[in-house]
C-alpha cells in the first residue's frame, strides 16, 4: 500500500490487516506511556484545505504516538491565499522533507493529484462529497469491536447520503465486509443515481430499525444549507431523526453510531446519543488506533526506515 | 487534588505545596536542559474559546518541560463553529487520549462543567470575570520571592477590580497566604457588592500608595468598551494610573506588579514598568514554573505513571 | 555571531563557514532519520507578525531536526491585538525563556530592535521590504551546489527589485560570493536610488538571458497592488516574465530560481519552472539545511550547553 486515497483500493484482506495492526495499537493505547518508535524520524503533515480540528488532532495523536514529527500547513493562513497553486504548495511541502501527507479539501479528487505529483506517502482525509476511508475503517473497526463481525450485520445509513463522503466510504467498506447496508432518506438526500451501490433503500426509518444492528446516523450539515432541500428541519428531525421514542423500536443490543460532530436534537436526540449502546465516543478513541495503522502501514516499511531504533532520536 | 478550579479550593497548606514544588521547578528551568520526564506519556490540551496566547504558550512551555505532549483545541478553528455542544467537544478531546484539559473561556462555571463530564484534570485557566488561579499562584510565588513572605505585607490591587478574574482570585489567595488586601478603584469599577471580601477599599491611590509593600495594577480591558464606566480614560490615568510622579509615593522596596499585557500610558507609565522593582516579567516567567508545579501535581501520581522512566518515549 | 540580521553582518569567511554547516546539515537531512542532539533543551520561537506558513514550517523544521522545542507566536491571535507594545510582547516571550526569536515584521528595522532587548538570539525572517538573509544564504547554497562556486558567475535578477528584501539581501550575498549581478526590471519597479549597489542594470530582459549563468525571478507580490506602478500585468509578462519562448535564450546549464510561491503565468512560465534546471524545489529544501546551519551557530555554543548528549532529554 504507498497510498490510502479511498476504500475502494481495499479488498477484505487489506481492510482485515489494517483491523489486527489497529487492535495492537489500542493496546498501546492504552499503555501508561502510549508510544511506540514506529516512525521515528518521519515527518507527517495535515494539508488541511477544509478546516477540521478534530480530523486533524486524531491524525496529530496517531502520529506523535508512533514517534513521527508533525507538520500543520493550515490552508487559512498559507501561501495558497496568496495565489499559489495546489501543485507548487504540495511540492514546497515534500521539498521540506515530509513523508506522509494528510490532505482534505472540498473538491473530489484532489488526494489523487497529490499522490501523482509526489514520493510521499498521501492519505486522503475527505475529499468532497466523495470519500474519507480513514472514517470508514474506524466504522468497521467499532462495529467489530461490538458485534464480532460485520458479516451479517444490517446496518442502516440514515440522513443525508447523497452530500455524504462517510456514507459513500462506509457503504463501500460495511458491505466489503459482508454486511448489508440500507440507506434511509427522503429522496432528495439520495445521491441522483445508486447505481453499483450494493445497497437497499428506504424511507421509513420506523420500519427499518427494528431490523437492525447497526444505526448509523450521518450528520446534518446545517452550515451548508441543507434546509433547502427539505420541507423543514422539523419535520425531517420527525420522520428521520432518532428520537427517543423512536430509539424504542430498536434492539437492546442494537449499536447507534454517527460521525460527528453531533447535532444533538436534529438527526439524533441527546438522550439517544447517550445510551449504553451508543459507541460515537469509541469510534473516536478507535479513530486515533485506526489511524496509527494506516500510519504505520504507509510509512513503516519506508526505505528510510533504519534497522534499529535510536534512543537519541 | 484532582482539578485546579478555583484558587478557593486550596487552603494555606495547598498553597505552600504548589509554592514548594515551583521552586523545584523553577531550578529545572534553569538547568541547561530544562527538562525532566515526569509527565512522559501524558497529553495536555489546551481548549481554549478565548484566545490567549501568552497564557497558551505558558502552559504549553510547562507542559514540554515535563516532557508532555500537548495539543491545541482552539476554538476559531473547532467544531464549536459547527454547532457541536461544549459536552460533545469536550468528550470527543477525552477518547483522543488526554490527560489534562487547560480550559479557558468567556462564561464563568465552565471548567466545573467540564471537570463533571470528564476522567481527565481540568485546569481553570480563565472563566468570564470568575477566576484565574494559576494566575494567582504565580503571582504568590513572585510576591514570596521578592519578600520572602506574605504574611502581614499589605498588598493593594488597583484598577477594574469588577470584571477582573485576577482579582477575584488574587484577592483570595493573597489573605489566605496572610496578606492584607485593598482594593483601589473608581466606585464604577468595583464589583456591586464586596460581602464576603476580606478587604479594605479606597479609592484614594495617592493615601494607600504609601503604606502599601506590593502594588498589583489590572490591566484596563480596552477591547471590551471600559471606558463607558469611566469619565475618560485620560482621567482614569490621572486618578488611579501608577505614573512617573506618584510611583514616587512607593517605598523603594515596594513591588509593582501587572498581570499583561499592559497598557503602558494607561494604567501604569512606562518607566514605572521599568522601574527596578517592577517584576512584571519575573511573573511570566514564574508562570511557567508555577503551571509545571500544577500540572505535576494534577497528572504526575496518575495511574497511568510507569514505575520508571523509558528513554525510547 | 550572536544575532542574523543583515546579510550586510556577513563577510566572505562567515558565509562560507555556513556553507560548510549546510553541507554537514544536508547530510543530516538525507539520514533514515534526520535528526541530531545539538539543540537539545533549547526553544526556538517563531514570532511572525506577517503570516508565512513556508518560511515558519521551513524554520521549525530546521529547529525540530536539531532537537529543539519550538514555540509559534502567531501575531493574528496574539496580545499584539490587544494593544501590547512589540516590546513587551518580545520581553513575554523572552520570560518563558526561549533561546532563539525568528521574526518577521513587515516593517524595516523591527529585528534590530528585537535584539536590543534580549538575550536570546534573533533572526530576521524578513523585515519589510529590507532585508531576509536567511533566503539569501539558502540561494547561495542553491547556486554553489549547482555550479561548484559562485566566483565569476553572471547572475539577473529580474522583477519587483524595488519592494523586495530577497533582493536586497541577495545582491549582498552574490556580491560579496563574488557573482557579478544585473538587475532587470522596468524602472518603475527599481529602488529609487541604486547609489552603492555593487550591480549593473537592465531593462531588456532578452538581451540579458544569454549572457546569465543564473536568472532569479522575484515574486510579483500581487495581493500588494504592485499593478498600479505598471500599465498592465499582461504587458509585465510580455516583457519581463520568463516566457517558454524567452527561456530559450538561455544556455543549457543556466539555473533558473525563485523564491516562492511563483505566479506561474506572470513572472515564469509553468513549463519553465519545471525544467531541468530550475531548482526551485531544492532552494526549499536547501531552506531547511540552511536554517539549521543559522540556528547552530547561533544556539549551538550557548552557556546552557550542556558537556554532553542525555538521552532523557
Amino acid at each position: 500500500m504507498k497510498h490510502l486515497l479511498s476504500v475502494a483500493d481495499l479488498d477484505l484482506d487489506a481492510i482485515n490487516e489494517i483491523m489486527r495492526l489497529t487492535d495492537q495499537f489500542v493496546e498501546v493505547s492504552e499503555r501508561p506511556i502510549p508510544r511506540v518508535p514506529a516512525l521515528r524520524g518521519r515527518t507527517v503533515v495535515s494539508l488541511f484545505y477544509e478546516e477540521s480540528t478534530r480530523t486533524r488532532l486524531s491524525f496529530e495523536t496517531a502520529a506523535k504516538r508512533l514517534s513521527a514529527d508533525t507538520m500543520n500547513f493550515s490552508v487559512s493562513t498559507s501561501s495558497a491565499k496568496k495565489g499559489e497553486s495546489l501543485r507548487d504548495t504540495v511540492q514546497t511541502i515534500e521539498a521540506m522533507g515530509v513523508d506522509v501527507i494528510v490532505v482534505r479539501h472540498s473538491s473530489a479528487g484532489v488526494p489523487w493529484q497529490v499522490a501523482s505529483w509526489v514520493d510521499a506517502a498521501v492519505v486522503n482525509a475527505g475529499d468532497g462529497e466523495h470519500e474519507h476511508p480513514t472514517q470508514a475503517l474506524l466504522d468497521c473497526y467499532t462495529i467489530r469491536q461490538q458485534r464480532g463481525t460485520l458479516e451479517g450485520l444490517r446496518i442502516a445509513i440514515v440522513g443525508d447520503v447523497g452530500h455524504s463522503r462517510v456514507a459513500r466510504s462506509d457503504v463501500h467498506a460495511f458491505t466489503t465486509m459482508g454486511a448489508d447496508v440500507t440507506l434511509v432518506a427522503p429522496p432528495t438526500l439520495l445521491p441522483a443515481s445508486l447505481e453499483g451501490w450494493p445497497v437497499a433503500v428506504s424511507n421509513d426509518l420506523d420500519d427499518v430499525l427494528p431490523k437492525t444492528d447497526v444505526v448509523y446516523l450521518l450528520r446534518m450539515q446545517l452550515e451548508r444549507q441543507r434546509e433547502a432541500l427539505l420541507p423543514s428541519l422539523r419535520e425531517y428531525t420527525a420522520r428521520y431523526g432518532l428520537t427517543r421514542d423512536r430509539a424504542r423500536l430498536l434492539a437492546d443490543d442494537a449499536v447507534v453510531m454517527h460521525p460527528g460532530p453531533m447535532n444533538r436534537g436534529v438527526e439524533i436526540a441527546a438522550e439517544v446519543a447517550n445510551r449504553p449502546n451508543s459507541v460515537i465516543t469509541k469510534q473516536v478513541a478507535n479513530g486515533v488506533a485506526v489511524r496509527m495503522g494506516v500510519l504505520f502501514l504507509l510509512a513503516g516499511a519506508n526505505p528510510r526506515e533504519p534497522a534499529a531504533g535510536d534512543a537519541n532520536g
